[in-house]
């Protein structure tokens, strides 16, 4: 993974005359690292290389991995997911469903939408599967999101009226001593721990994303090891998740509202909606905050790129794309298009030109924007990328003296569903 | 369908007296349908009741229609795709692809990701098809988008290698005359034609959509009869679509920088692209636009709406959500949750309590927006849904004073790179 921030519209003075701010910060980050302190908001950093957890995971896998393995369902929302399907989308691809002998794979029920639950529940029934093909993990940090409890309960009837021993099948992963872990472990079915202070969007390398991901057959090895270096080098000498850092922060103090960030893989979408979140959550209150959008090269060229370049200049772009492609050659004679130049190309070549076309595109209109550019799509990369964005958000948090790691304003909603529910 | 505004900030006075100012143009719009005028920017209009677009469409249905067809491949970006795209997944739901016995299903091959065409090209290769189980749609409207010529040709060709016959099993819809529509016919394959002056945005109740959505089962009688109402209605007497536009103009008028539009279904994701694109390009230009985002409930409340609350006041929001579920029971005990309320209730009715306690949290919070509210998920809600907001931009865009039919900035990238492929 590469960073270049030729194009950020931000001066290389101002980035660092910032830096100087962030000194402290960095140390205090070197530290937690170094004394493995998972009592700190920042305990996330710790997750990396932690052999426990590695070990915990691994065993738990074990426990659980059996040859007929067919689905992994996963309950959970938000940061109890994201991350991990973020990992699984873009090392699977955008047609992993089709991949009939592609197994495990991990599916994912979030939402408490009653079509999409009962879609499930009739897709379930189909398949009358034999003990071992599905694994339940329910994944809630709190034990008390409702969504999860509400999918939870109605899975689990389904799957303690199919097996007898439904809770060899099913594992739960959250905060030690939540109400969940306590009638968990009261009734047999294993656990796994999420560390207090790790927050949802920071836990993606803890056993929420590593338990799902190795058990589908992602080498979680690579993952931590990836992440570990990033963290290490992000804290030690490679200043660029501190410059991007400040180049946000400077481009929110001068009037940008939104921070596009426009991936040129299609299978990294789920990665932009983890990102959605980290940025959202962690940048989004006082009053203060970068919205964050998720476009999607080529397709959005064709369709918000018109508003990108003519529309208001009110967007900090981020480019992501990679400069390594699978071959796929185009015939050497065209059927139907008149289109020249593309006869006996790389499809990886075409999007380059097209990718680097936008960006010169973007340049010629004065927008401001960085590149990150990953060397292929795989574990590898991805998780260098999560690990730096995340610490990216930490000092981000910092510049803009707020609090990254909580989300008071989600308890407004909350309380008025409560209500709502009560009423009924 | 059902649209609110007791919440979006702008008084009715303030609305009262943009209307004046759209009369004028609504006896254009008027106009234009009573004369069937396809020549005018505004002549998607006359699309919905086109009874001969519909019998063409219904005869080209019969011919491909077969009993053993399985996968209807549509190659097409951007407009070609993303509202055909919005109701099959509307209609069909999250877990089509676990459906195994409901074909045909719709496939889309829409960006030139390497990686993605390879995964493609190596589920069909084993499937190993038959003569009528597959049927590739190529949707261009220009006849010239790099994308949709590069994905066609590989396709093509490993439909050339596989059938004798494969022009049979091939369809094309372009504009008539395009340099695409000279070699469809010249080589024999079957053509339907979009109308000169509708845009890829405005083209789903064109051949663009229809065809392929009739070919995989959706009732487009229902589909055409519910838009055609919708739009008979919103241009006569109904204020609602007139109402949002002066609503969203005088909100970007006040600062919003932002639409986001929060659907409270998963299946309505798509819908959600769609509508991007619609804003985006039709209100994007002359530095000014609203930014379109998408946000689904449940899912963002747990990622983007800390922000939303707690960050700046910079959005306008349109929630769009239903009245009616599904049954989907929960169980009248709980195994795992300790959340107490929940047992033995319908799940649309937690999603109720949620969409209204977010509704009521934007309230206390002082955030601007509409409510629309759908009778359920299907072709005709839809429909209706998509006129509504096709004609809204039209709307949007004479209020801005700017063309909501053109996209004068993405040749920008184009020209970029085209230069750059000629480099290589």
């Amino acid at each position: 993974m590469k960073c270049i921030y030729t194009n950020s519209g931000i001066s290389e003075q101002t980035i660092k005359q910032r830096k100087t701010e962030l000194s402290t910060y960095i140390k205090d980050l070197q530290k937690i690292v170094k004394d493995h302190n998972y009592d700190k908001d920042e305990g996330s950093l710790c997750l990396v290389d932690d052999a426990s957890l590695l070990a915990e995971v691994k065993k738990m896998v074990e426990k659980k991995r059996s040859k007929n393995l067919k689905y992994i369902v996963n309950i959970g929302i938000g940061g109890s997911y994201l991350g991990t399907k973020a990992i699984y989308d873009a090392t699977r691809g955008a047609f992993d469903l089709f991949q009939k002998e592609q197994y495990p794979k991990l599916l994912f029920l979030d939402t408490t939408d009653a079509e999409y639950i009962s879609q499930f529940i009739s897709f379930y029934k189909k398949e009358d599967f034999t003990p071992g093909e599905v694994i339940f993990n329910i994944i809630s940090k709190s034990g008390g999101t409702t969504e999860t409890a509400v999918n939870g309960e109605v899975v689990l009837q389904l799957f303690k009226d199919s097996f007898e021993n439904w809770k060899e099948y099913t594992v739960v992963t959250t905060d030690k001593d939540s109400p969940l872990w306590n009638s968990a472990t009261s009734l047999g079915i294993d656990v796994l721990e999420i560390p207090k202070k790790v927050g949802g969007r920071y836990s993606v390398f803890s056993a929420v994303g590593l338990f799902p991901l190795a058990l589908s057959g992602v080498d979680i090895e690579v993952v931590m090891k990836s992440a570990s270096t990033t963290r290490d080098s992000c804290l030690n000498g490679d200043d660029s998740a501190i410059e991007s850092a400040i180049i946000l922060f400077e481009q929110m103090g001068r009037g940008m509202a939104i921070n596009d960030n426009f991936y040129f893989h299609i299978e990294l979408e789920s990665l932009g909606k983890w990102y959605r979140q980290l940025m959202g959550e962690s940048t989004g209150k006082n009053g203060k905050g970068l919205t964050p959008t998720v476009s999607m090269g080529s397709v959005d060229l064709h369709s918000v790129v018109q508003l990108y370049l003519g529309g208001p200049k009110n967007k900090y772009t981020s480019f992501v794309y990679t400069n390594s492609f699978q071959e796929c050659e185009l015939p050497k004679h065209n059927t139907l298009s008149h289109i020249k130049g593309i006869e006996g190309k790389n499809m990886g070549d075409v999007m380059m030109a097209i990718q680097q076309g936008t960006m010169r595109a973007y340049e010629k209109m004065g927008l401001p924007y960085s590149e990150t550019i990953l060397d292929g799509v795989n574990e590898k990369e991805i998780a260098s990328y999560m690990q730096f964005k995340m610490i990216e958000m930490m000092l981000l948090g910092k510049l803009m003296q707020i609090n990254a790691f909580d989300q008071p304003q989600v308890e407004l909603y909350k309380i008025e569903t409560k209500k709502i529910l009560a009423e009924k």
